[in-house]
């Protein structure tokens, strides 16, 4: 094949390690010049093709680059968009070929999720369908964790990590003041459809006592009941009590707790997260002090406390994505493939987009204790790797020094889309 | 004088280095064996010394010791209790009394903020009052950074720094995100009568147009539709808007937005904090779409991303604490002395606890800008050196090794208080 540019581009949420596997998609392009001609990023994922926003990220020093390895967020904007089906939006897919063809692109990067794994699968569809040919590889990347085949998803281990420690250093604190003040402390994490990142809690205590006492899965029919004894039996033997709750925590009928259908005092539908629904049980039904907190986004843009092992499998991704390319690879994504769980070996696979689009890997009801409430030690010995390793940003005035880009626009070619 | 026993207790909110203090007092006393016999420790701080559940520091290991320095929390259990004066209750000074005569204790060290200093400042009376000789040394810590004459308080570098961070982290998340999902970012952090902790945010952000966008505390009255032009303003300009509000942010008439009236479907008084208070503005008058993050807890126990400065501080003060006392010195409290901003220089100077007891260091208004939405020069200057450094935990499989105390329990002289 002759040398092609080619396109990068974030999609979804972003994670703390997101710009790790762009390092390693733009230093191994860059270390194969002969081939990859000039990598452009798209600003704000597949948007930045259809609108022809492009970064020429030749602009950026290689200091700038390897700094990315250490930066959360996506330093290319991201976005939550996806591409229809060719049949239902042909123009779409004439202006990504009109772009493409402008900057002579013949590589598509695309770092996402389930969504996004489908967006590039249609991409490289491109090639036999309208005649333009493209070569796309899908670098993972979700705090969910739930990409099919993959041992893992490159952000996972970060936020799960971020999770635990917060839930063992808020839990010494709770025990600290029980005596005078808070019995029962509640802490909300993201997974609206998987209990994941809520079972990476868990990590947080090994023996039968230890904080987290409580942990509430989107998995788990939620048992109002049934969590508040185990509340107060908690108060009981220690004291105090450790929640974490899924966001997706739900009833038995599908309702999620977070809407229950409270209104304030406009009559608007209440915009409080699950904690608050639990607090408020914990605080009617119990009459315990309790304090909450939501870690919303700071759980996944939490790059101090990234774990190693998900900053290194990042990086490996977006290195392999470029390496797959170069074989010849087209609708793949490169996989985590787990050799051992102890010590943790793993090692770059690949699955097809058509085995991986449009899947969720759904946590194994075996991860989850008998009672709903806690994990078991087959999750242990999956999650346990995941969070291992530090691996902290420079500081400079007490601060990480997250990389700052150029971003020097590529000029554009073709008029604005309509 | 003659070779007594020593008391160390915790007091009120514990934070990410108050263990560090701890560290600082027995690491000491234990360099003094001559003078200082055996360092008991109060569970669960003065409620230890009424209920005479102490335990023997004696019994922990040197390592146990050592690693308090880097374990959040209060690992002796801390107490929100304050005592009456000895007009009110003459009987809680005599068990105080008849539990440190059981035990020999001639020093008695607390570690807390401005309730905890005001308790020790009865406790250095007694010895005139009802003929008990105890000398009595406090030892500051607050997150709220509102005590008067030290420069600082330990506890509040850390939670600064955290917040600083993770207002940085979230920023660069929401950046990313803003062309197709979230335009508005609301952190709630700790500070009901000051705005040291929201103000600390303010470091995240160097330039004009840097994160955080707005800033509301406490001291300046709560004006929503000024608020919400900023928050348009700012959407309009960057495309994103990320707000640090302290729980303590109140109306015009002194009313907190955390109490705003609001009530859910039953009745109920909202529990919602004042980050979901804001976001509900956003959501009706601007129709953007929100997170919010309510930091809670985690702030103040996050031992991981502690400022070093902080810890170095802390364990200074508790060491003072001992050499204080040991010099002859009664119902003080060492203090942090600031010599110069930048470098950062600072050295260890003491207050009298009655210039020190009940009274609250504000934040001065001219830290706040004139549009009371950000921090000043002056506010940069005082707080940038607070968060400086990094000094991490040993991680073993991923978490933090906190320490783990045996706490045991020393034999009861006395029957149990009526």
């Amino acid at each position: 094949m002759a040398k092609r540019n080619a396109f990068y581009a974030q999609s979804g949420g972003v994670t703390a390690v997101i710009n790790a596997s762009a390092c390693g998609v733009i230093e191994t392009a860059r270390r194969h010049r002969s081939r990859i001609g000039t990598l452009y990023a798209g600003r704000n994922g597949i948007l930045g093709a259809l609108d022809e926003e492009l970064v020429d990220t030749n602009r950026e020093s290689a200091a700038a680059i390897a700094a990315l390895r250490h930066t959360p967020g996506g330093a290319f904007g991201s976005a939550r968009y996806k591409l229809k089906g060719l049949e239902q939006n042909r123009a779409e897919y004439e202006r990504l070929i009109a772009v493409f063809r402008a900057h002579d692109i013949g590589y598509f990067f695309y770092n996402g999720g389930g969504d996004s794994a489908d967006t590039c699968l249609k991409v490289s569809q491109i090639g036999a369908t309208l005649g333009y040919p493209i070569v796309a590889i899908h670098v993972p990347k979700t705090v969910d964790n739930d990409l099919p085949i993959t041992d893992t998803c490159p952000g996972f281990g970060s936020v799960a990590k971020y999770v635990a420690v917060s839930t063992l250093e808020a839990a010494l604190d709770v025990r600290s003041m029980s005596r005078t003040s808070t019995k029962v402390f509640i802490l909300e994490v993201m997974g609206r459809h998987a209990g994941w990142i809520a079972a990476a809690a868990g990590l947080a205590g090994s023996k039968a006592g230890d904080p987290p006492h409580i942990i509430l899965f989107p998995e788990i029919a939620f048992d109002a009941k049934a969590c508040l004894a185990r509340v107060a039996e908690c108060v009981r033997r220690y004291d105090y009590c450790v929640v974490v709750v899924s966001e997706g925590a739900r009833y038995a009928d599908g309702r999620f707790l977070a809407d229950a259908g409270t209104v304030d005092a406009f009559g608007h539908k209440q915009l409080g997260g699950v904690a608050q629904v639990i607090a408020t049980m914990v605080r009617d039904e119990l009459k315990l002090k309790y304090h909450y907190a939501i870690a919303d986004y700071l759980q996944r843009s939490a790059r101090h406390i990234a774990a190693r092992v998900d900053v290194e499998q990042a990086y490996a991704l977006g290195k392999a994505a470029v390496e797959l390319a170069l074989k010849g690879e087209n609708a793949v994504m490169p996989t985590i493939v787990r050799r051992s769980d102890k010590p943790y070996r793993w090692s770059v696979g690949k699955a097809a987009l058509t085995d991986v689009a449009n899947q969720e890997k759904m946590m194994p009801r075996n991860y989850i204790t008998r009672d709903g409430f806690g994990i078991t030690a087959a999750a242990r010995r999956y999650l346990a790797p995941l969070i291992q390793g530090e691996d902290y940003p420079p500081y400079r005035q007490g601060l990480p020094a997250y990389a700052s880009l150029k971003l020097v626009a590529v000029k554009k070619q073709l008029k604005p889309r309509a």
